[in-house]
């Protein structure tokens, strides 16, 4: 990234992070509603630690530590630095305040404000890094809250404003011809070390759909018994609706409206159906007679003409599972820790949703999550 | 109890409930650390929904109630009075907040005072259960913050002042003849329903000592090996000391300072051992070749000269379980849920706490817990 | 026990075991349906470890052990006695086949035939212990292989003679003045050490029912709603039919029919009803107007005039919990952790059942299970 | 398959199940030691009801089913086939015996004889389908009994012959130059539904090892701390190990030996390991600088000259997930229920295993298994 740039995504990323946090209290920051998801609170304090251990503490001589107690608190999984407080038990740091973790935000932002200074190129990547890191997280931040909230009988309302309505393009199938692609991340910018290194694939001609699958169609596929016919269903999905006693998505409620960041809405049928896990989407796919594309499809038709609702509606499973890209080799430290652990049992995910930080997402920008996760923004495109 | 006294009970009752949640932050008083542990919140919330629900609902005329959505978030386990919000998800409320639990409360106690104005005997008899209520969670309210507060690694101070040293007196065996002796509670004050009928026992002569077992004694018996011999153990203790890998009480650091509610301090050998299972109370016993009293010993024992640390210190686990007295009947509707269904599984523990409300026990009094509760302040006095 | 007796107890209480296993398969002997039961193999290979342990290593000069691997299989919970095969994985040892363990039984038969030509009291003593403890096993295979046999859809059927009919006599309440009583066993014969110190106890004046409880009763019970109905319910009670969906007895079918040791036979309205939980039986007798009687009533009320199916029909539970009584002490070593060491987190049972053995059980006899059990031959004899 | 060999491999493959399950008692035929596991007897019955169902009620005008009852017993995964046994109690089904299962297949091979002298096409596929699917239940019955074994202290020996002693050929990177390869089964020949479509595939050149990874490289790998460096393992898999407590393999024993189908054995530093999950297969890898090969490079290199070990000895870990071949798409009814509704949470293995029947196995064959299963023939084959 340009030296110029740079402050500035910093500075917008650290403020746009205390402004989602803003509509919270210090009760709803601490919220942490099950072992996957972790409170406002803490992702406040995490994206800062990872600034201080990986950027500050190393490169900025003289740096002190704002308390020498918290980074075992804040340390999400990184085994090489150091023990950490048990993820199922983050919601049980009532201290430090919500007030504490922003005077430590404070003190990691004026530290790095000096560090960018003067910082070296690599140390620039590693400021980079963090702040794609710290948009991971507002995306999360969103996804544990309203998860939270949806466990509060009150259902509580995280943005009082109407939601915006949806608008369905008519559905079309764009054909690709396949044959030979490129695949993973081509420019200068910025990438996750998972989205390379780039390389050639080779695809069957295939199509895909122009549009997200909608709240309407999904309906039809309740309606018509979708979730009591075992065929339909992966096998471990099945499993799943039998275990949860599942009818309907995690935050359709039994009366037909929909619980989202807006508060309890009516279900618009021209909006793209959230919230599924990949069990789900595939069981749509296979009564619509359709499949998910692979994620090397994906990234295929991502610039296709009138491919829509590309990433600004909700991520899109896809039927790859989430594996290495020839030639991976994870850094070697903490950072490798970044991406390369996870790279099995998870689905990939491509887009990008309404969640997601403008900037963040990319053509070749490869989320991912196990197949029951059913609290993010996940949706589905089909292909065939 | 008398008309003049009742205001002033029900006054300091509620005031005091305040001031123990005092020290806490907003996010302190969410915290729900396992799910036999309620918020602090939960506690201001649920004694108050007790009197709005029992009291001021049927009996003052007019009342309108805080708000109707709340009830089913502060019935603890009232069967009888409607669904409930699950008890493992206690700490997931944040809404409403602590704020408008203190405006709920101030709501209710107006209401009280205006019904107690010209309140029959009944209704008097039931604001008197709902204060005695009141001041059992405000127990709770301690041990549950204490074992939140164990859960953070930075382990915060519920109460920075320095704790009182105790005085061990020097242990001696008092006796008992033994005989017919009055169990249950007997004169016009206010008991529990568990407390009677009050009903002639037999007892055989027994000695049993006039303090509490301390520290030092306990740190005597984990040097010796108690926790590694499991002979000294009952069949279930042992198990849960291999399942969990106790190798000393919950609350005893592994440098062999003690954690409560003053913070880490260092081990005192005069004071007496809290937070001990009924599992570690009886191992103890085993090992020091003595035995619990039984309930009715204790009962019968607690007017003898020299009987020390009665109701001040803590809790006494007894070799009795929780059952009914001969004649024991529960009241119908919501008040008879109150004690009567949980007479199973669950040992008697007499006396009281530093933490119980002055005034709050009785020689009859029958505290509970199931033999694995570790996290109460509850200790032993030897009988043999 | 007299040493011309002692002989033919051990004769045909081995006997008997084997006669017990006869109508099962190598493949039935095998069966282990849940941790808390048993295979009939590992039975008749237990009670005969006992003796070796016990009885043959200590006090037969020159014994010969069995296999020297065999003991860690066949040691039930004795910690004393060195490591133990974990109790869930009985069922998977399908070596030593049934052949060696019938070998096993028939070496320790030959050895303790040569001891009891010239034993101690003190090793009769232990060889009439065994023996009894054997009894108590014979009673378990029974339980135990019909639990297992209920998880097969199949259904086999143990004993295919049909059932005796049962007469229930008229319900009748046998009053009992109360007062002071002896409790615990009496006489020189066998006793287990839980049944004594014999002490007094005081009772109030209660009535007990002539009989048991009947099917037809109990179903009249469900009939009326009894398990929808949580205030007839303890709160233990009501959360294990609300995990387990219960509607009626364990081994009630849904079209009134009841499966049992000969196989499924249409409900009897006369018999007792067996197979209750602690649970099951309490909701009854609240639903009743009555209550379970305590081990002592029971124990009082034993030889009043009326006292009908005291032993041959179900054992009873009763309100009292499973505690030592005045002056227990267990005695050191093995034979020390038969019964001490469970006392606590179960409920009594008095009288016997129809798969008891003869001669085995008692007035003074205490059996004792978890208040969920639901597989043992245990139904109710009100009290009020 | 022509329909002058269909006889042939009928009658082999049915007797061969036989030969396997003779050196088994009627209780170790019923073992089940975890839920992923099943009784030899449930898979010789399993696989005689799969013919049963699918192929003679259908099929063969005037059949008569064996049992009625048993159906449901034998049903594995078919949703479309009905109801069926918990899979967990498997091992519950004493009756029906090893005789009359051995019966049951008598039953039906002598019905599928007369089935066989006038099959159409149609049908005669479906019993190739029944002789392959019961060849895969005869390595799941070596792999199940083997694990059941384990489970037993005695470690009983399922083949006391002595093993054959293992040559690993010199290690040696084979080159492939990658480019467009064909991928899935390609020959007249029988293969499973999920081999196809055959289809085009794009690899980067890579080389692959000649050999299985060996017991006396894996023993380098824990001497060097493997299990105990969390960096070498991905995140899941670390979880396991610790979850575990895991060290070693899970069949090899404290003292340096191994347990296996012929006993104790010492370890074999030039024997291919096996029993390994895929999370130790990558961990090993990572240590070793290099990597898992995908199911595609690996099926590319298969006929590579000096290509050892490919089918022999153990199958081997791929670093791909198994998913669905572009055009896949499962057979309508519970035929389709055989593959394609495990595609997702799994990974794919190639090659094949002492323990798979000769002629089963082929180069586009695909196995498949949980990454954390450990009880397989399964090895490591290292790729870079």
């Amino acid at each position: 990234m340009s030296i110029t740039l740079l402050p500035d995504l910093l500075r917008t990323t650290r403020a746009r992070t205390l402004a989602l946090a803003a509509p919270l209290t210090d009760e709803d920051a601490q919220l942490q509603s099950m072992p996957d998801a972790s409170p406002a609170k803490w992702h406040l304090a995490h994206t800062t630690w990872f600034f201080e251990t990986l950027v500050l503490a190393p490169h900025l001589s003289g740096y002190r530590s704002f308390d020498d107690r918290w980074p075992r608190l804040f340390n999400s999984y990184y085994e090489s630095l150091g023990p950490r407080h048990a993820r199922p038990q983050r919601g049980l740091l009532s201290r430090p305040s919500l007030a504490e973790v922003k005077a430590y935000r404070a003190h990691v932002d004026a530290a790095l404000a000096d560090l960018l200074a003067h910082a070296s190129p690599g140390v620039s990547a590693l400021i980079e890094l963090g702040c794609h890191h710290e948009q991971q997280h507002q995306e999360l931040l969103l996804t544990d809250i309203l998860h939270a909230f949806s466990c509060n009988p009150l259902l509580p309302v995280y943005d009082a404003a109407a939601p915006l309505k949806a608008e369905a393009p008519e559905q079309a199938w764009l054909p690709h011809p396949g044959g030979i692609v490129d695949i993973g991340h081509a420019s200068d910018g910025f990438a996750f070390d998972n989205e390379g290194p780039r390389h050639a694939a080779l695809l069957a001609p295939f199509q895909i759909s122009n549009r997200l699958v909608t709240c309407g169609e999904y309906a039809d596929f309740i309606a018509s018994g979708g979730y009591r016919e075992p065929l339909l269903w992966l096998s471990d999905g099945w499993a799943a609706v039998q275990a949860q006693g599942s009818q309907r998505p995690l935050y359709w409620l039994e009366d037909g409206s929909i619980f989202g960041l807006h508060g309890v809405q009516p279900l618009d049928p021209q909006a793209p159906v959230m919230q599924l896990s990949f069990y789900e989407a595939c069981a749509f796919a296979e009564w619509a007679g359709a499949r998910l594309p692979t994620e090397f499809e994906w990234e295929a038709a991502r610039g296709l003409p009138g491919f829509a609702q590309a990433a600004d509606q909700a991520w899109q499973w896809t039927r790859s599972s989430y594996a290495p890209y020839p030639g991976f080799k994870a850094a070697p430290g903490a950072v490798g820790e970044y991406n390369g652990k996870f790279m099995v049992g998870q689905q990939v995910l491509r887009g990008g949703s309404l969640a997601t930080p403008a900037g963040h997402a990319r053509p070749s920008y490869r989320n991912f999550f196990p197949p029951a996760a059913r609290w993010q923004f996940s949706g589905v495109r089909l292909a065939r």
